[in-house]
């Protein structure tokens, strides 16, 4: 990273790029946004080739990259991966092909889970997350690199995307899928649940209500939000200029600007129901040439 | 098409192309083997870009011609077209881009609706099919290109895709959301119910006890291979030599080819649910090149 004063102070001007496979980043951008009011985001949904979870690692990969120099030809001074299986599958590849800071979601959802069972004396953390992220094992390979001593309880809920998506946030049906999906986490009895899928937060509630209060709940958007901020602080690029000045700030506003692969109509519409707001500034992005398949 | 007596003998002999989004055109290709058990089969999954059903028209259409040229440029003699989002809203690209015979699930399946209801005094026809279906309006098109008297009513069932890929077939939660989404279709009193999504047969069990004995269930794919196995007869181009000669004809053996985009070992597991079978030939097929995002 480039240490030159002046070079600084221009990046700290920039946004904070983020991708995800689709809407769910949106909790990550919603995150970021709230304990980072006076940064900027440029947000990009791969909305054409959603869900990256039943993929396989090359797949993944290509597509991380792709739209990592996306944003990072926007200009951007810190990448955040908010799609778990990409954070999980490619980071790696992703750093050596973007000369830029990267943050994925899984480190700081595990350390955090690591951090708040530490003063136990039998830590127990179960995650929850999609069946790729699962089997990728990044979760319990990151928890592990931070505490050699925690019981570690991995589960796929695999319907739980499609729920959040249809908003059925209080529906019985919800529930019921809930409690199946999450009886093996009740019997195990962490005392800590990572939501380790960037949709699982907008079931926080009924998830929340089907392991009982006594388990703490981590939004790996939310941990990778306070890493962010340290980042920031540590390499002196938060944004200097007050971009807050004078103006309230929501979430959605024209500060930031969000780019789809496809289907931006449908994004907006979920958008306002997972966020309460739709972007002002939604740009469709074509996706071009051809991808084809080998003849 | 090409009426010349030796061509014809030669393209006989070629296996039917069937592409879908990914696995759910499965059970197209059951029904297809069902009916014409002396016929070879080279089926698509585009299990690297599924689902279509949230995707933009262009995208679908870009996505439907590449399969389709996949298929064409490996000898076929007739394409299927299982994924009902995709004839919904490309067949038209497809049949411009291909010089053979295309047949849609859509058209089949609102053609048999028709051909049930024909004697009633008042038709009714329920569609149920994923919102990019349902929206494109095309099977209410294809019913009143056939039966300009039908009462029609279309409802998407998002969650059902989801449930059949877990193979909820038989779950409480299945049966409840059934319930929710067919409550409409019940209170409509339909003759007929068309299956206007792949994947919704796999549950047809549950929908059937849902909207009671009375409602006669269309299954789109069985639909589509009666039209297919008629087409063959009229342009004698079903296959001539016996291939079943000594030899049982099962699903998924050696005669049949399959191809994927991306994670053949999800494919192969979930085609074990459908179909009790998974394929003796699969191969995952690269996609290459960049269908990067315009930088």
């Amino acid at each position: 990273m480039n240490h030159d004063p002046q070079n600084t102070q221009q990046r700290s001007s920039l946004p904070i790029g983020i991708f995800d496979s689709g809407v769910g980043g949106l909790t990550v951008y919603r995150a970021l946004h709230n304990r980072l009011p006076n940064e900027r985001f440029i947000y990009l949904g791969d909305t054409a080739r959603v869900p990256y979870g039943t993929k396989s690692l090359a797949t993944v990969e290509r597509y991380a990259i792709e739209n990592s120099s996306f944003l990072a030809s926007r200009g951007i001074k810190l990448l955040v991966v908010a799609c778990n299986t990409a954070s999980a599958l490619a980071l790696p590849k992703i750093r050596e092909s973007i000369g830029i800071d990267v943050v994925g979601v899984i480190g700081p959802g595990a350390r955090k889970a690591v951090a708040l069972t530490k003063s136990q004396a039998a830590p127990k953390i179960a995650v929850i997350a999609t069946e790729a992220t699962v089997s990728s094992g990044a979760y319990a390979d990151s928890i592990r690199a931070a505490s050699s001593g925690a019981e570690i309880l991995q589960t796929a809920c695999p319907l739980f995307v499609p729920l959040a998506e249809e908003n059925w946030i209080e529906e019985p049906e919800t529930r019921s899928i809930a409690s199946r999906y999450l009886e093996e986490v009740k019997r195990f009895g962490p005392q800590v649940l990572v939501l380790g899928c960037t949709h699982y937060p907008i079931l926080r509630k009924i998830i929340q209500e089907t392991v009982g209060d006594d388990v703490i709940l981590i939004d790996s958007g939310e941990a990778t939000a306070e890493e962010v901020e340290k980042l920031l602080e540590d390499k002196g690029l938060g944004n200097r200029e007050q971009i807050t000045y004078n103006r309230e700030r929501r979430l959605c506003d024209d500060l930031d600007h969000f780019y789809v692969t496809d289907a931006a109509d449908r994004f907006a519409r979920v958008a306002e129901r997972f966020l309460g707001a739709s972007p002002t500034r939604l740009e469709a992005i074509e996706v071009y040439g051809s991808d084809g398949l080998e003849t």
